[in-house]
């Protein structure tokens, strides 16, 4: 999957931004993780533009994503942001991640926005205390958080139940969900059995694996031997 | 827009639900008044159907929203919940607001993304930690969180420039980014005098007014008198 920007326009595939050393670690949790999965399940090739932390300050990218984060999505003449839209995008344009049923692609549209709007910002906020590890706050906060964010994961489990996905075939809906849920890995998800099970049936997909493998090789590149 | 539920279904106008007593007091706050709004700028007359909180955790709510909150949409056949999710149906059903150029399209979707993953999510942990008010914590850590409101603020007063919309016309974008920002005003937001144009621009189209004054009606009932 790696091609310079150039030869991409030239064969017409997409261009993606990820960072040349991702905080993550290479785990997966940075945001170009889901635009590659979503890539892989639709059989679509693409290039990856790198770019460091301190290119993220700077206007070039800012023209690209005026919030300064990745990833970018760039294809013939259009330029998009956001993952959440950029995967729409491709669920549009390529086949696999929705259902054909126009009322089926309208609910796994539902869960896309239920993963990014719903369930994942207490996430994001759970992740923000940590930081605040030290803070004589953190303890009390900290059950108030969690409790939040299970009170979303008791009710998701609840509408899963042991289906598979969650509105008929995998979707781009479930995609997101499990991207996000992969955030509380060994920890508050690992509660909800069903929720787990549903995870580990979304890292099993190839496309997933491939795409995991592709951003785990950009961490290795970056620090060999680790 | 009075209408009940099962007249709505043989007028086939969409259903929407709304909290017969809002905790926002009618200001405009809760998210159906985003929907509200979309419908109005489209022109599509629709039926509003009043839930009580306590209905909210009810399994008859839950089968449509499993999360338990507003508002929830019902068309013909079709059931759908979250806000940014009915927008966009909306959008793609009725002409309005989206461009009809599919790029300027898909770029008014990154917008709706932007604000409802990019931009609301510090604003709502912002009025989380309002409701901390008297945790001994609360000013060490109001300062840090209004810093990184300001941060996605800068940069979308930034990009928005002296522009009307975020890119060409008003789309559902816009929609979503102002009504995001109207959770801010009265703070934040009035430090930046473009965003306060841009809210004032859109807090003046009639689609808005309209939709304001249908819930805000909805709470007077509720409260004679005041």
């Amino acid at each position: 999957m790696r091609h310079f920007a150039s030869t991409a326009r030239l064969l017409m595939i997409p261009t993606i931004t990820a960072l040349e050393n991702s905080p993550d670690g290479g785990i997966g949790l940075a945001r170009d993780m889901r635009v590659r999965w979503a890539l892989e399940e639709v059989g679509q090739p693409y290039a990856v533009r790198l770019v460091s932390m301190a290119a993220l300050k700077e206007p070039a990218h800012w023209a690209l994503n005026p919030f300064g984060s990745i990833p970018t999505y760039q294809e013939d003449g259009l330029a998009l942001f956001e993952s959440g839209a950029i995967i729409l995008h491709i669920a549009e344009r390529y086949a696999g991640l929705l259902p054909e049923d126009p009322d089926a692609g309208k609910r796994a549209i539902v869960w896309m926005f239920a993963a990014l709007n719903t369930v994942e910002p207490p996430i994001v906020e759970r992740e923000m205390a940590e930081m605040e590890r030290d803070a004589p706050w953190y303890e009390a906060r900290r059950a108030a958080i969690d409790e939040r964010v299970r009170d979303r994961l008791r009710r998701l489990s609840a509408r899963l139940g042991d289906a598979q996905w969650l509105d008929g075939p995998f979707s781009a809906g479930d995609l997101l969900m499990i991207e996000v849920l992969l955030r509380l890995e060994g920890a508050l998800v690992d509660d909800f059995p069903n929720l787990c099970a549903y995870l580990a049936r979304g890292k099993a997909r190839l496309a997933f694996r491939r795409a995991f493998a592709a951003q785990r090789e950009v961490f290795e590149r970056a620090h060999p031997g680790q």
